[in-house]
């Protein structure tokens, strides 16, 4: 018999595992975002990663088509792997609408995929966090919407932070008063490159290749200019006033904004929370009203962990009814990236609290016996060595694993629980006497 | 500009939109079976859903091979939709092992794909949700695994269940006592089946496609029978014998099922929870010692609900170091069919517990608020209807969520707590009773 030839074990360019710390995290911070959403009455859906190419491709944009998994399944059919939340969304909503109604509201977390090129932190196959308020148009659902993300970075531990709040009537209604509304897309583009190409260059750009006059680029950018980051919470508009005030559309959007204010207000969102801000753009087409990005206080260059906006027609390549909406998106790889940042501890790798050392074979069933007795007594996340392995082999494995606490089992008898860095360390002389000890040290 | 074609919403076949109500139950389900091994201290990772074919396939039976969602990505490599979580382990833990170390315990609940015939309940895209035990040999990680199912099962409420338990060396030893060890293959094949063919299936199998004598098939017939379904616990192979107990390898497994049996009473599991077995085969070759398959009591029609085993060579694709464990997977789709199927209560779309119902424009704010405050004073999930619609319309949103416990607000004041079925009515004098009613009636 000839030797099988090994295969290397690899993983696709771009393409990414998780070792057990950031899983673990991932995992915690998932289900605490769920458990947010789900708060506030949003529901969740599944949708498959695979499905038609016509059905994914109506709303991808040229660069994203580009970037697709695309391939012919073994039945000739021509499919995608899908390469946002969003899409598939509003197929689910135009395929279900009878029986779900409307308004609906629903939180998903899930993978998509784009065949981008790898960068550092941007992976081919990536989580997406998404939640939308489906079929209700007043300014409950976006204060409703920016609830959740504050719950939601509260709930991870998160205060120092910021949402930026525009209004796409706003700059709609600025390119109007300017007299170039048929430029507001590139204008939008434009200005949605701020954070990183500065106020100089959106301001070169403006004249360059949107084709805007000096004049009117400044004016925009004096326009940018008047909701500066010290400007926090309703007081960012206390007194705004414009010449474009005078334009329908502009008007509509800073009393959306200062209504909206109002609105979070009412349900106690600090005004350090959020603030306007003028120069969110959103590079997207569909946006229509609110669009918010969020930014960690001191760490900007983080980009925003949490964005997204209102929209008229979700569902435009599948029906003539046209489904508004508001919705955001947290990402999580950034949130991830930021939360190992600010922790002080070093990730674990196991959700387990402690270990159960086993000191000899005949202890083994004793240590098993009294794993079984903290996870149901104690409620507390227990692993038992597999065996009666050298204690140096153990103690590695809970260094490994990063568990600190360890109960000791020898001669048939539990003997003792210690911290793993000798901060603790008491005899025990029965079972409830461990449960008591390990209880009143995990809590 | 002419009218843009729509696109019919549409999923491929074979795969499946769950509905909020189905994505809830699995949700939950999935949570907390993830507790249920975090709580025994498995780690999670993750892996891509999409790797190279060469590493998938190594292990991929011809059935399997051909059922592959492989196609040539833009890179022109030859790539492959994972069709189970157990290959990606293989290869991870080859990759990794250095920084892992061994033993190692991780789950997963994941989604793999296979383009299998689409039957009632089967898709080509599916959940997983697998545990395994790698790297350790002592029937401790055999006893924990069983302990997992339980724990499991009965963290999804679910009690009445047994585990039927086998152990490979028993039918390799017997094959052996009949000088059949060429067969075995095939023999565990046929043996598989006894629940889809009956014993005159495998019987007649044995004796024609397997090609043994009646003689010997009716010798395997008869030892499958000696562990009758009555027999539960450890009282299973009370007074057992046999005259294959003369070939050591039969004699191992009978008693490594013994020793198994001790652990599983030592750690509390009833003896109603699982018996020894002979006709539990588990068709893949790669099994090597103790397989388990577990059925719910009464409802045998839904097949095994977690079944798995030991191996001895996981990694053999890719490196020469043997690594050995022991896996168990949750059916998450028949667990989710029969807990449909036991539960009285219709299933719930929307995990709010509550609805704030909007009596006017006015009130608006105030509902927002009202659900603020009960989410953050009442830990209550709350939706809050987000305009102030015609009643009926908020109430039939409440029927289709499932939503019982109505807060109403009109008049900028919160006026009564209702349920939705009449059972229960009290006006609310202010916010702080209103908090109170809501968290006595939710708890």
């Amino acid at each position: 018999m000839t030797e099988k030839k090994l295969i290397e074990p690899r993983t696709l360019k771009g393409f990414n595992d998780l070792m057990p710390e950031e899983a673990l995290l991932k995992r915690r911070m998932t289900s605490t975002l769920a458990s947010v959403f789900e708060s506030f009455g949003f529901c969740t859906i599944e949708t498959p990663h695979l499905e038609f190419t016509e059905v994914l491709m109506g709303d991808a944009s040229p660069e994203i088509q580009k970037q697709l998994f695309r391939f012919t399944d073994q039945g000739e059919r021509d499919v995608t792997l899908r390469f946002d939340l969003t899409v598939p969304l509003a197929r689910y909503i135009s395929q279900y609408k009878n029986v779900l109604g409307l308004p609906f509201k629903r939180y998903v977390v899930g993978n998509a995929f784009r065949g981008e090129k790898p960068q550092k932190g941007r992976y081919r196959e990536f989580t997406q966090c998404d939640f939308d308020f489906l079929g209700a148009t007043g300014l409950g659902c976006d204060c409703e919407i920016l609830q959740v993300v504050v719950a939601g970075l509260h709930a991870l531990g998160i205060s120092e932070f910021c949402i930026r709040i525009n209004n796409r009537h706003v700059m709609n209604g600025f390119a109007q008063w300017l007299g170039v509304e048929d430029k507001i897309a590139a204008m939008i583009q434009t200005i949605d490159k701020i954070d990183k190409i500065s106020a100089q260059g959106v301001l070169e750009e403006l004249i360059g290749s949107v084709g805007l006059s000096r004049e009117q680029a400044e004016s925009v950018l004096s326009l940018i200019g008047s909701t500066p980051p010290s400007s926090r919470g309703a007081d960012s508009l206390r007194g705004f006033g414009h010449p474009a005030m005078g334009t329908e559309e502009f008007a509509r959007g800073i009393s959306e904004l200062r209504e909206l204010g109002e609105r979070l207000s009412a349900v106690g969102i600090s005004e350090h929370q959020y603030r306007v801000d003028f120069s969110i753009a959103r590079g997207f087409g569909y946006y229509t009203g609110t669009v918010f990005e969020t930014n960690l206080d001191g760490l900007p260059e983080f980009g925003s962990i949490c964005s997204g906006g209102r929209y008229d027609n979700l569902t435009q390549t599948f029906q003539k009814e046209q489904i508004s909406g508001i919705g955001g998106s947290f990402g999580l790889d950034r949130l991830m990236a930021a939360l190992k940042e600010r922790s002080t501890r070093s990730p674990v790798r196991s959700p387990a609290q402690v270990l159960v050392v086993v000191g000899d074979e005949k202890s083994e069933r004793l240590a098993a016996h009294v794993g079984a007795l903290l996870r149901s007594a104690g409620q507390v996340c227990v692993d038992v060595f597999p065996e009666a392995a050298k204690i140096k082999k153990q103690l590695s494995y809970a260094e490994r694993s990063g568990i600190n606490l360890l109960v000791f089992v020898r001669d048939g008898q539990p003997t003792a629980v210690e911290a793993r860095d000798g901060s603790f360390k008491k005899p025990c002389a029965d079972e409830a006497d461990l449960v008591a000890t390990v209880r009143s040290l995990v809590k």
